[in-house]
């Protein structure tokens, strides 16, 4: 007996017998020591070792007659028991799943959190928002407001598509920002865009089908669709985003794009492309998914419509998330879904996990119709204006003009490195050194075998959750590393091109 | 031009000019007349007229040149329009599945609300917590203190296994109230015990998988099964629970069980039973998931061990939920995961949905390791009782003793009608005239063909959240009911019988 341990005695001496009759060491219809007999050598109360008795016989362990005290029960079935002795290496990863499902050792996902995060670093991580602009106070004032008054709400099943009143005001924000005319009927709430890429290839998706993604491109959808046992197409992205031209000649394939602000590279489709695309996927017979991540940052021009502005066909769903405008902690997104496939993406959304959180839902609803959203999206955006304009002129000064790419929009940018600079992965590592956090694209989207060399010319700068003095500062530290001579890590390569 | 319209005049007459163009009213080329023309003809101002020009010209509609003056873009290809001119007619449900994945059409989901529900209902619909007993005041006040401190947990993601905190309450919670020793680390958080199904199906059921449930049992598993393309094997449920011996000859399948408080007919599974399932599930290299939806409330005897706690080969997942002792609006349940498959139940969850909301998680981190969480289960276990109780004394007085079943846990209880008494579906609509909510098991539950004529003989009646008052009211209005003559409904059945 341990008398210091946090469990109590009778439930230790539960355990211990327990164990005995699990492991073979007492068997079937053996006797226990009387209770009597067992409190004195235990030093135990006999209320303690009657207790532990009574959940033993509660739980079918032991059985008690008259004649034979407490014994063993009969019923405990030896053979099971001798089964679940051969322990077949439970901890043994490779052997398990091997034996299950091969194929799971192979599944990866995207990198959601930067590991390298330290104080002192000047992390140009990608697509955090800023937390010194998130609308605390009023958030706060609003989901106390509801959660007063919350009835029924947080403790029963509501419908799993979402609360009504939100996806109302998604509508009411499509049509005029987007040029979306949708009835908020064919919206579903998600656990943010991953969850809402679920939704789709759920319904779509089966294993096989033909996926096509952006290269570079969003690795939780590429990652995703892997999952699925889908056969990837990558296609390549230049100048005016998907490169169309190269679509596969394939059917019932579901294609995941993003027109707005190309993922990483933040090229914009141009209307040709955007035509084309709707097209091929009518003449394939696909879906295309719409993934409108960050289109709420615009500094340059007016903002484009979507693509499932152009969707007569109904051939898009339109995916957008709350991850960039509020916050990822708060996991709230969505899907526009064509008429035809609702029914489906309803019970789909049902069997995935009854629908979304109540209060978060309630909340944001309050705050966009109240006119907060809208305030602060404005006030974010001439935030992150700001911030994209220190960057630009930090990398300019340093740097020359001419490498930013896809900085008319969005929450970072691309940089081409100039020609006398080290690869991507060197300038990551020295720049680590110096202090400063900057990603190479794989670090934060999947590349296709074909664009690497491409990948190795360009880094990504997330600048909206830093202020405009680190980014001054940050640019200026990596201007400081690249300058720095040749270190002994480079040595190798020089030898070799000699 | 309307006036009216909440769309200002410039996108009115952008969204015109392109729906002109898109429908090939406007052919590539073809000159717009000039701002000057059009702002006469519409009586709206010149600038509104340029703004909408300019904005046609941003989104590649149309171009610009000083000889020709505005002209629809000759780089619109005039094929795809062609193309998306042919609509598949997208609201035919049947034709667009049809064509794309059939199966769709026959994807099923379990029930979540009750759509009868009236004011005047006294309605015994199953698995609701009572809301009078949310801890309100203690959440909001908890929330409001997480929230204002907050720093970057709302804007930034986080790890998406879940908040360390929450996975270390539920630990601490699982040793002494199930028996079962996890590390946190194995604990991922989801979207409630439906979320966490999907976590596991998705590791572990590819399509045409063989996949075991009760009969009846939660109708939620069975149709996630069967969404997922599995071999459904449904095993009758007797008085001691899942029938074990009725277990098929496969391999590596999937049992998803209720050993607590079987769903729905309340029985325990008995320790012979659940050591034959664990050997069953080596012998076949299977894996079980035990579903210990309510086994908060247990009411006769000490609450049992969960069959996870005898789980020393690693073969069950334990799935949990705070949806029956806090609220299904919370949406958090939990999974705990047998080593070798953590790795890979990490990536799925990443894949799925990035993790689950951070505020809910931390509050109720902060409200189990304060003590409110196990002062709370106090609380509500004593008001259930107090209202199973008056249930059963209900029943009892009005027809009489030993119909109950399931009654010593849970929330809700299952009840054998008399044979006296029509058949459950007549109860039902009779119970429902008179103002009376009672529910058939199909209702609630997935039934096999097998246990029809069983299930025709046994209503489902959720207590937790009626008061003792309602509840009393609810069986005299449900006697008063089945008290009345054989009505004119009732006329063609006893006429097939003679």
């Amino acid at each position: 007996m341990d008398r210091r341990s946090a469990l109590n005695l009778q439930t230790q001496i539960f355990e211990q017998i327990r164990g005995m009759i699990l492991t073979g060491r007492l068997r079937s219809g053996q006797r226990l020591p009387s209770s009597r007999h067992l409190c004195q050598q235990l030093r135990v109360s006999r209320i303690t070792i009657t207790l532990a008795f009574a959940r033993l016989a509660d739980e079918g362990y032991v059985e008690t007659a008259k004649s034979l005290g407490t014994y063993v029960s009969r019923q405990i079935p030896e053979q099971a028991l001798h089964a679940l002795q051969v322990d077949p290496e439970p901890n043994a990863v490779p052997v398990a799943l091997d034996h299950f499902r091969p194929d799971l050792l192979k599944i990866r996902s995207h990198n959601l959190v930067d590991a390298k995060q330290h104080r002192s670093l000047i992390d140009f991580w990608v697509g955090r928002p800023d937390a010194r602009s998130f609308p605390l106070r009023t958030w706060a004032r609003l989901m106390t407001k509801r959660l007063l008054s919350a009835g029924t709400a947080l403790t029963e099943y509501r419908d799993p598509t979402g609360l009504i009143e939100l996806r109302q005001a998604i509508a009411d924000h499509l049509r005029p920002a987007r040029g979306i005319n949708v009835d908020p009927e064919q919206i579903i709430i998600t656990g943010g865009c991953q969850e809402a890429l679920n939704l789709v290839c759920r319904m779509l998706l089966p294993s096989g089908a033909d996926a096509i993604v952006e290269s570079p491109g969003y690795a939780g959808a590429s990652y995703l669709f892997e999952s699925f046992g889908a056969r990837i197409h990558a296609i390549e992205v230049d100048e005016r985003g998907l490169d169309v031209a190269r679509l596969p000649d394939v059917t019932r394939a579901l294609a995941y794009v993003t027109p707005s602000h190309q993922y990483p590279m933040g090229y914009t489709l141009p209307l040709d492309r955007r035509l084309e695309l709707l097209a091929w996927a009518v003449k394939t017979n696909s879906y295309i998914v719409e993934d409108d991540y960050d289109s709420d940052f615009r500094y340059v021009g007016s903002p484009l419509a979507a693509l499932k502005a152009l969707d007569r066909a109904n051939r898009v769903f339109y995916v957008g998330t709350f991850s960039k405008c509020l916050g990822a902690g708060l996991r709230i997104g969505y899907v526009v879904v064509p008429p035809s496939l609702l029914p489906a993406a309803r019970h789909y959304k049902t069997l995935m996990n009854n629908g979304q959180p109540w209060l978060e839902q309630a909340v944001l609803a309050d705050f966009m119709h109240t006119g907060s959203y809208a305030r602060h999206l404005r006030i974010i955006r001439q935030h992150y204006l700001g911030k994209r304009d220190a960057l630009l002129k930090a990398l300019h000064s340093h740097f020359g003009h001419g490498a930013a790419i896809g900085a008319d929009a969005g929450m970072h940018l691309v940089w081409r490195i100039p020609k006398h600079f080290p690869a991507a992965s060197t300038v990551v590592s020295k720049a680590l050194e110096y202090g400063v956090g900057v990603y190479d694209l794989s670090a934060r989207a999947a590349v296709s075998p074909a664009k690497t060399a491409y990948a190795e010319r360009h880094l990504m700068f997330g600048y909206s959750s830093l202020t405009e003095k680190q980014i001054t500062a940050g640019v200026e530290r990596l201007a400081a590393a690249l300058a720095e001579p040749a270190t002994k890590d480079k040595r190798p390569e020089s030898a070799m091109l000699s």
